[in-house]
């Protein structure tokens, strides 16, 4: 059955609908920033990872994006994107595929996170007339993959690359994901500069160390929602979450609600007035059970678009409970006959979108105008 | 590339794999308690969705199971299974696709939660020559889906369907989901036998009231993992993540970390002693978040194969860290050279093998003998 044409209360449920309008417009203002600083927009592609969500955030020209699977590189070189970066620590056992990334593109970059990554490259014949071209993680603090900002052992590294026969370096990248534990935005601001402050740094350091480093951004999509002449310090910027935004990011800050672009479609399918719940169509295999503990209602996963007194509190594996936000509210189940639809708007669009084989994208009438089909696996 | 007869060290990672003996001996175990206790298995298929997971369930006989995704039972009707349940609330906007396979099966059932659903029902012509269905679902505490068993509707919404002209009643379905709140197998065999209990008790209520009622049973791998003489009184069970096991049952002592037949397979990415953590290739897309705050440390998400402490202990969307148990333990480095391989125990194997779109399916020796394609989606 094609849906093309039709309004999407005409689909199955659950499903994730996508607003085409806030995804250009969410795509737009992200290029706007990086243009006003003069500096370069690599979009994170790991929140849609879809050849249609990779046009809008390049603004049509397929250039620059950063990948966190092999999948999504295969998927967007066969779409022809170029200049696109395999943002995950390279180890070993890429290094087939990797071979034919490198050799089908223009320009296509790895991420080491460490040394052995660069020797492992360096005893690999990289394809004819071609170079490894990689990143270097580093950590500003978010304590996940990379080389402590600091350290020496990143100017050795460095210094390790520009040694190699077969290595060219492109410069040093960082995702300050620790913007994520900010509580307000002053906080988000402050990691966001401390971290461009740390990049600019130790691009300086390489500097006078005689080392050359081309580029040198940070990414996240909190440090990288609000305007800043700190990111004219920076040559790139790298965010990916905000294509679609989510409750998360209205928590953060990052966006309001009404930019939230991407939602879980689902169905009411009964009452159950003594315990104050509706049963929805939607379990963890829709919307994952992110969300939890994490946002201003102890027991909210998601709050239900347009009722904001609602919310989805708990989940089996195709079955949502949708309750009041507050203990002495109540549903009016007048409003909510059996097989009506709910909207709920994620905590983690990273996380929920994952569970789709296929996003409904509609204009702002909801009227359905493309089916996007993500990658998935790995 | 082929996988086929290679060893799972040649996978990409993160993969799902599976020990096909494993599986048989789960499957042929549960297929035993049915027969001895003179009872059906209607094994749910939520866990794994496949077709081969199915005829392991049903003993090859592709007859009687349940499933929680209309995808599920056109799967299965399309590779010849027969008598499938749609274990699922019915609502209207189901009917299209219901209708279809009332009219392609032997035995199509459908379960109703209210009256609201029979009423649906009976205002839709079925296929010529067919009936609607059902089965109602039945509350026994577990505070999900269904009529609370007690309540007089129970006994109305039967009479209600044995009076309409386009329904045939099944019987009475329970899915003892208050078994996972137990603490203890003893408290897990209370859960079970009140359940059973509420149903008989329901069944002869109908058979008082004059209602034919051909099926009565319970559900829900805890209650239906230890042997008990109490199944006699029903007419099937309909358990379903036994298909895998996880460490979720291990703790509720559904069954030991040796049957547990669902693993996810990673790399490690880097090493981080100072933070005492390693780097690895899953991420929530391969495993998810479900388990934190559920297990007997509060950190934990998965303990790790064979390295019982260390355990995945957070995530990033593709990179789990990993860390030793005690606080005051530490990580062999030496163990774990980068690339080298680690398995995973997921904590909830339904929520896990849902984020792969193939399962890897070794021997004991780990040779990989079949790739399982799980159907996704609703």
């Amino acid at each position: 059955m094609s849906y093309i044409g039709k309004h999407i209360s005409s689909l199955a449920t659950p499903a994730f609908i996508v607003d085409k309008e806030k995804v250009e417009k969410n795509c737009r203002r992200m290029l706007d920033l990086a243009k006003s600083n003069g500096i370069h927009l690599r979009g994170q592609t790991k929140t849609h990872k879809t050849v249609e969500g990779g046009i809008a955030q390049t603004g049509g020209t397929k250039r620059k994006v950063v990948t966190s699977t092999l999948v999504e590189c295969e998927m967007y070189a066969d779409q022809g994107f170029d200049d696109i970066l395999y943002g995950f620590p390279f180890i070993q056992s890429h290094l087939e595929r990797v071979f034919a990334l490198t050799e089908r593109l223009e320009e296509f970059h790895l991420m080491v996170a460490n040394q052995e990554a660069c020797q492992m490259l360096e005893q690999s014949a990289p394809p004819e007339g071609k170079l490894w071209s990689v990143f270097l993680k580093v950590d500003c603090g978010n304590a996940r993959a990379g080389v402590w900002w600091e350290d020496d052992e990143a100017v050795d590294i460095v210094k390790f690359i520009q040694g190699c026969q077969n290595l060219t370096f492109q410069g040093i990248y960082a995702h300050c994901g620790n913007s994520y534990g900010a509580h307000s935005i002053s906080e988000v601001e402050r990691v966001r500069d401390s971290s461009v402050e740390m990049m600019v740094s130790l691009a300086r350091k390489l500097k006078e160390a005689g080392l050359e480093c081309p580029h040198w951004g940070v990414g996240s999509t909190p440090s990288c929602s609000h305007a800043s002449n700190r990111f004219e310090n920076l040559t790139e910027i790298h965010p990916g979450n905000y294509v679609f935004y989510d409750n998360q990011q209205v928590g953060l800050g990052s966006c309001g609600l009404d930019d939230v672009a991407g939602k879980v479609l689902t169905r009411v399918l009964g009452h159950y007035p003594k315990r104050k719940q509706m049963l929805v169509d939607c379990g963890f295999t829709a919307i994952t059970k992110q969300g939890i503990g994490s946002q201003a209602h102890p027991k909210m996963i998601a709050p239900v678009d347009d009722h904001q007194d609602l919310m989805l509190s708990n989940m089996t594996q195709e079955i949502g409970f949708v309750e009041p936000i507050a203990p002495e509210g109540s549903i009016d189940f007048s409003l909510h006959p059996v097989g009506s639809l709910l909207k709920l708007i994620p905590y983690h669009s990273c996380a929920s979108a994952a569970c789709h084989p296929t996003y409904y994208v509609h204009d702002s009438q909801g009227i359905i105008q493309e089916l996007w089909t993500p990658c998935r696996g790995w």
